[in-house]
């Protein structure tokens, strides 16, 4: 019965009773290409066979200390689906579509009702992103974690026909810049916002967000978007020169990663509000403009980059599907010593 | 220059340091098919061409609290070995080559030096697998981790011919378990193994172990053995009708993973020698035998289930790989209130 085990901390029953319930969930997830159960020392996937010359395109990723802010509201069904939506969008923007994720849930003391939530939350953003949860590791690890305190992290497999690359390699000087809106913070900036949050503001997780009609913990917690659904069909199309997921280096460390040599990016801040949640935490933090923007996505999480003559297809199809897409900016020749990424305003 | 997140903890330039670093190591992992490079946001591979029907077989998996024997020792080169090795072996037993690995390491302080220790290790294993160091996180996460301490998981996807998965379905009673000598306790055990080693015998990393010309900390540390080289030519040969890796639940827990219903194993410990090691743990925690065997490898890292047929075959390719493999016992028909696994001393 592992009684020393047990008594140095590990519960080997509790980590089987977990696994019976994390079953259905990953059975939940399981599509006509997923060849293994949970419990398999690896999880099985059939490379599909309809895509022409296949790259897999793979990523990981964390929550980062977003987690602290479920740990503080109790709530854990939603950073799993920040999770997979963080990783969707990190594959998505080199134009592939995910097929499986596998995540690493690391605890002091495995709580099963805890673990089951969270993994109802990657689970949930799995089907939503019709992707396959093909596996994954559920570690206690005492005296490393707090008992009530866990890590997270995932990993993702995607898939795109060669000739589907996106990479940037297209992008032109005159070529646009589009904005999508975020959801709030998505999982990036969360040490310096919850510092201006919960000790400059003094706010607790169940305050009322100044200027909006919903606590502080609900406003932090509000779930990375996936812009998959609304994206791979212009990525499809071939109308997307290149994509950049706005995430932690914010817009100056993340558009250069797709331009090519020579070009730089331009950016009118005014053309967008950021909204009311930066807003407060930039007035409250006391931090300057240009730091926001390093720090946080801004309401922007995702940019498109797109030649002149699609701008105007892409953004009614954008409209189409629901966004209220901001053209932001552009891309313009820059030397050497340029930065790469400027603000007109 | 990102003052306020500085002083919030997360030092966005000494990650960009430390990344240029790592961008060497990754380098050096690349292969034919390996068609990106550290900095874009999902890594790059294409489906090998010479795979008929190709299935992509992945696993996550952590370090465990082993990573706490690194940070008491400062050695931070072999813990990523452990990760990939043991990733390896995950995929290995459903037949299962690597293709490419991505690792999660979350630090409280980036500290460049200690990032690039752990990377070494692991891009090191990849290259011994023959597998690409395809990308990674590296998360800073202050008042999460402590300023020098770290978590560490990996992911890996491997590829097998449909017609090669490994998966225990052709297993009959009669089949003989081989069984293939670990190199210490891999990464299993370890809450356990520390509290008898630095609390009850009360050792410092640096003090011999008992009955060992080693100290503590380096028996503490061997790195968890990859079994690729030497299994998958018996894999691809057809002559594994199934493979366990040994690992966190020891034999009783692991070798049912991969038996048909109805059969179970049958076990003789005393036909190989777990090692000093084993028997220093066992007496000085007053550890029960199969308590033992459920929490430890105890010597046996690798199982292999072969028939009765190939057995001398098997066992002389093993001799010539360097092997001392192990005759430790056979599949037998079981009824269904019986143990899967019974011990016949």
């Amino acid at each position: 019965m592992s009684e020393s085990y047990r008594a140095a901390g590990v519960d080997l029953e509790a980590a089987d009773r977990a696994k019976d319930r994390l079953k259905e969930l990953v059975a939940s997830t399981r599509d006509a290409n997923t060849l293994s159960e949970l419990g398999a020392f690896g999880g099985l996937y059939a490379v599909p066979d309809d895509v022409e010359a296949p790259v897999l395109v793979s990523s990981a990723d964390g929550v980062g200390t977003k987690l602290k802010v479920a740990f503080m509201t109790g709530r854990h069904d939603t950073v799993g689906q920040d999770l997979v939506n963080h990783c969707v969008n990190d594959i998505l923007v080199q134009g592939a579509r995910p097929i499986f994720f596998l995540d690493y849930l690391a605890t002091g003391a495995m709580d099963e009702s805890v673990v089951t939530d969270v993994v109802t939350g990657v689970a949930l953003a799995c089907r939503e992103n019709g992707c396959a949860l093909l596996g994954g590791e559920t570690a206690q690890m005492p005296d490393f974690y707090e008992d009530d305190e866990y890590d997270l992290a995932g990993f993702i497999v995607g898939v795109t026909p060669r000739a589907g690359i996106v990479d940037g390699s297209r992008i032109e000087a005159g070529d646009a810049l589009i904005g999508l809106r975020s959801s709030g913070l998505h999982t990036n900036g969360y040490t310096l916002a919850r510092r201006i949050v919960f000790e400059t503001m003094g706010l607790g997780v169940d305050d009322p967000f100044p200027g909006l009609d919903r606590t502080a913990g609900e406003v932090l917690l509000d779930v990375h978007r996936s812009y998959l659904n609304q994206t791979m069909p212009l990525i499809e199309a071939g109308q997307l020169r290149g994509l950049v997921h706005n995430t932690g280096g914010g817009l100056p460390g993340n558009l250069p990663r797709i331009l090519p040599d020579g070009l730089g990016a331009v950016v009118e801040r005014s053309s967008w509000e950021p909204g009311t949640l930066f807003d407060v935490l930039q007035r409250e933090g006391g931090v300057g403009r240009d730091e926001m923007y390093r720090v946080f996505n801004m309401g922007a999480g995702m940019i498109l980059v797109v030649g002149p003559d699609e701008v105007d297809g892409v953004m009614e199809h954008l409209r189409d599907a629901g966004e209220s897409p901001w053209l932001i900016g552009e891309i313009e020749a820059v030397d050497g010593d340029d930065p790469r990424v400027r603000y007109a305003d």
